[in-house]
């Protein structure tokens, strides 16, 4: 029996694979006059007094919500919220299990960008965070941008900020590896929808000068870009006047990243980049280009989303812990900066004695991850003075 | 220390009543990939070719939507969903205690009705029944009623029918007692807001048939009665030329039904009222009038919402059972006619032995009661076909 056949007997066996507990008993008069009513007047009225006072009689202090419309889930596409609800489920418990984070899964039967957003306003009260999950580009970036605005919680699209800490954290470490300044390199990135434009940023802020990005009409350039975001990368990378293919792009390229389609990279173009190339190839479920052919060719560092090659480079190692670390600040948005504290205590958990060509990342089951990840958001919060 | 005291500090303590677990441990690649990619695409691609697998392999099978705008909360009047969310969250953790129910609280940032409307369609994918709560009148009953029509799971609105089942409950009982006929008897219904019109309407789809409705400028007739849910009442109850106080209502009346003001009721009026009246004052803290009074004015069965006095008349006898028999029934809606079945069997829980006038309805805490409910609402529910 395949993954995919047993993960739908599983799914059948839990219904669901999360419930809900209650932390109080309810099985007298006196525990319910405290739970419930009358006492529960009490914390409402302290709440409508202060509402900084939700956070302390309530779930909001530890409450995300991991929400999606659908529009673009896994390698599946536009499927629909409700066909998405078995990932929210699995990203819910992957928070609790992982940081301790308390997460719902909430999809959604609209795909209007301005319904998902004033729809994700009207519940937001009842969150301490909002994780916005699988929705397509460049409707993303709109959605994301505007409740970050509006809310006064930390808002935050895994798709785009937990695949750039990830990377960023595997990069840091194979430079060091390979003993290359983040100043000085060629960066080749594939992909410029949510990922691949939070990838490209996030990698600028850290250091990178020399980024070029991709899509599928080769290098963004001011003829090609025609999507807002895909303009305002143009602008970012000075890339108006560059024309390329992708191939051309990765000529002397020192590091690619590749959130695109299976296959793309040929063992030639890895050829052509520079010595010691870094090569993160992140289609699902098959890769930019398989890793023992980018081996072949040259490349000395390579990193995969599957769990079957090394240098896995997957979101789990990121967002329990930068949602532990928000929570735990009292944060009251995520920010740039705590976004490169994360990718550098991920990258800092692999010892000088461990770093290896197969070893630039930790274990997604590396249980000290999500506990470094949340103390250096936490005290980047702090000194970023973001706090409520 | 007074209750309200010690519930603030239970609620610091606790930091939200309820809490997410995960039905399966995710520690190792194989775990991650049943419960999360690759498995997970699996279910979505089932639930995409048929949205009825939604049911069988997510949580929507078993999880409820308590949700709020807080413009109606306890006896606490208009205090915004925020300052609403403890009570959201008492009544997940009751769902869950005394029904196996999972319920989610969802407190919202508007109480504009089309706001309200557009706001629980849209995330109600994830959701197997929603539980509105707390929602002032007359807007409660458009919001319900559009909800009911667009929506193809259960809504529920349980200050109008929580409180409507368990009212009718102890009356079947009283009657019982008291060996009047429900087609003979007065019946005055004093306040006419969420609860009471829902009081109302299921006394009379019960067999009352000289039903009275009172509000605070007294029987609702054709000129004080501007609301459009006072005026249909009017039509129900056939009261269009009907002039009146509540104290000419209550004279020669079998039954009185108080969801309105403490004190409204004087001795003076149960005096006037016909041998053997029940009273169910239900108005909150403090009673239409304290049972003490009412008995020693003459009525013979007295109820309230409070624990300190007998014949507690508290919704958490009717709402989880409702929820577990519709879930376990697959039921698209909740009718009268389950209403009906689930007053039913509450009041059928209380045996001819200890019928007393003092014990006209079950404990709160008497397990047998959420059972009794289920089985009732569900065999109804197939009876009447509504199931998906």
């Amino acid at each position: 029996m395949d993954v995919y056949e047993k993960s739908l007997q599983c799914h059948e066996r839990w219904g669901g694979k999360w419930e809900v507990s209650s932390k109080t008993k309810v099985e007298n008069a006196e525990e319910l006059s405290l739970a419930y009513t009358p006492g529960v007047a009490q914390p409402c009225l302290e709440i409508k007094a202060d509402k900084a006072n939700a956070y302390k009689y309530t779930l909001k202090n530890n409450l995300a919500a991991v929400i999606s419309d659908g529009s673009a889930v896994l390698g599946l596409g536009n499927i629909g919220g409700l066909a998405g609800l078995p990932v929210m489920e699995g990203k819910c418990i992957l928070f609790k299990e992982f940081a301790g984070v308390d997460a719902v899964p909430l999809v959604l039967d609209t795909q209007d960008t301005e319904e998902v957003i004033n729809t994700i306003k009207n519940i937001a009260p009842s969150f301490g965070g909002i994780n916005l999950e699988d929705i397509s580009a460049p409707r993303c970036f709109e959605i994301e941008s505007r409740l970050k605005e509006m809310l006064d919680i930390p808002v935050f699209h895994d798709d785009q900020h937990g695949t750039a800490i990830v990377v960023l954290a595997a990069v840091i470490n194979s430079l060091k590896l390979v003993k290359k300044d983040v100043a000085q390199i060629k960066c080749v990135i594939n992909g410029m929808g949510a990922a691949g434009t939070s990838i490209a940023r996030l990698l600028m802020t850290y250091g990178v000068k020399n980024m070029v990005c991709c899509d599928k009409d080769g290098i963004l350039n001011g003829k090609n870009a025609t999507l807002p975001h895909h303009k305002k990368l143009v602008e970012e990378t000075g890339s108006q006047n560059t024309v390329g293919t992708l191939a051309d792009a990765l000529k002397d390229a020192d590091v690619f990243v590749g959130v695109s389609v299976a296959g793309c990279v040929s063992p030639e173009m890895v050829q052509s980049m520079n010595k010691d190339a870094i090569l993160f190839a992140m289609a699902n479920p098959r890769p930019e280009i398989m890793p023992d052919l980018a081996k072949e060719a040259g490349a000395r560092v390579v990193g995969t989303g599957r769990s079957d090659f090394p240098n896995q480079i997957n979101n789990v190692l990121a967002f329990p812990g930068v949602f532990r670390g928000a929570f735990d600040a009292k944060a009251t948005k995520i920010t740039e900066g705590m976004k490169l504290a994360a990718a550098e205590a991920i990258a800092a958990l692999i010892s000088d004695d461990e770093l290896s060509d197969e070893c630039v990342i930790p274990s997604p089951f590396d249980k000290r991850v999500a506990v470094a990840v949340a103390k250096a958001v936490e005290d980047k919060a702090v000194e970023e003075n973001i706090v409520r």
